[in-house]
């Protein structure tokens, strides 16, 4: 068994829509955006409040899966380096990773403040914040 | 599309092997771990280096993912909470997130120390700490 399935629980729903103009993090001028996620998981959701911070998971579903190594921050004048050790979006499996703070709850949609994931960017898991960091918002 | 397809990248060689005597978090006496990754990744790696603390994306396939409510930490005295405020395996797409660091390089080989996931399980990703938290050994 070499592949496994993903279920897209929710939708990023935000005003980015182009890959070129996204800021690449989210403290570079992300604009907040809505969190739309599937009737079927709302019990999932019942214990979020405003205020939490979050780990967002999303699929990057822009991104290039046949890529190992690229320009870091796309810079050509600087040395190829392993996508491992870089958060470029193209990867064998391209997982988004978003710390995010909520800002309103509307029933199964959830606002946030600052993510740089473009609009119609499948959710895959949302996850509190524990005391370790972990890197990138 | 509604599903997505995730490639095993690699897999933990870990002495845990059991769910029930796993530790829940890497600082709960976690043991060390091997992480053994395909041939056909093994340009992503290449900028990894010993003492590196690395973000790894593990799919907790022993996990239940039907399971949208839980009680936290196991402990029935406490009320359930929607998975998606807590860090249990159990979830819709069960996706472990691990803070480790990489104590050795041999090839296609990393180890790591303290990583509660048990062995065999599936490797998805693997990224660089960033100066921002997302919480989580």
């Amino acid at each position: 068994m070499n592949n496994l399935t993903l279920k897209v629980i929710g939708r990023v729903e935000s005003r980015l829509t182009d890959l070129d103009s996204a800021p690449r993090q989210a403290d570079e001028g992300a604009p907040e955006a809505w969190l739309v996620f599937e009737p079927d998981v709302l019990e999932a959701l019942r214990n979020i409040r405003t205020g939490d911070e979050v780990v967002l998971i999303t699929w990057l579903d822009r991104a290039q899966r046949d890529v190992l190594s690229v320009y870091p921050r796309g810079d050509t004048s600087r040395a190829q380096e392993g996508v491992f050790s870089t958060r470029s979006p193209h990867r064998p499996n391209p997982i988004g990773l978003h710390r995010v703070e909520i800002t309103a709850i509307e029933g199964r949609r959830l606002r946030v403040r600052q993510l740089e994931a473009l609009n119609g960017t499948p959710i895959i898991d949302l996850k509190p914040v524990l005391n370790e960091d972990i890197g990138q918002r």
